[in-house]
């Protein structure tokens, strides 16, 4: 277990997994704005097999606009990286923890920082609780 | 200037600065694999002008295999992040220090990742010093 991050494991395949884990971030308000399939550009870049693995960053709009329109720097922190990797047990899904994040990057002291940092927590373990269900 | 990041003002427009950035990181052997337009984003979902503002995300393929093969959650730390920015002075990019970032996440213990950061952090900082001419 990272420090830095909830995990999830699912006993269910990748394939099924990652659109569970889009909606369930859907219903707490975070889009996913990007996604890269590690293991497509592993073989397309490096031509090496690798497990399936994607990193999904995913972005509560309201959230993010109030953590920019107060401190631009916090964009170093954004998108909110979630996981999803298979294994031999089936999946496992890793949900940054946006408060550790700040702390970690020094943006914990800022008042309006740790106001968004804890809503985005808030919701963020209401993911992984619905995927542990 | 944050702790996280080095950070090139330039005195140029946004729009000439972004394929500036792109090419600057891609001599470097880091692809760009993630883009959001954070004004476009905040136009659409929440109907707000914001400024110019995207958050690049930028991966050098075998530096990031031999971090996710080494260590499968060096992802939440993935892509490294590239902020350009609009200001009034012209444009502000922000550059993630991954080695900064490293000893936030609490993943600096692991002998493979300090390589693999330190690697990193020369490329990136010969970035910087690349726009910054």
């Amino acid at each position: 277990m990272s420090a830095m991050a909830y995990e999830v494991s699912i006993d269910a395949p990748y394939s099924e997994v990652v659109p569970r884990v889009i909606e369930a971030l859907q219903a707490e308000g975070f889009g996913v704005l990007t996604r890269i399939d590690v293991h497509d550009a592993f073989k397309e870049k490096l031509g090496v097999d690798f497990r399936n693995y994607s990193i999904l960053g995913a972005c509560n709009p309201s959230l993010a606009h109030r953590a920019l329109s107060n401190r631009p720097d916090a964009g170093l922190m954004l998108p909110c990286n979630v996981i999803v990797e298979e294994n031999d047990e089936g999946t496992l899904v890793r949900i940054v923890d946006p408060a550790a994040m700040m702390q970690a990057g020094g943006l914990a002291g800022d008042p309006v920082l740790q106001e968004v940092g804890a809503e985005a927590e808030t919701r963020l373990k209401r993911v992984a609780a619905a995927l542990n269900r």
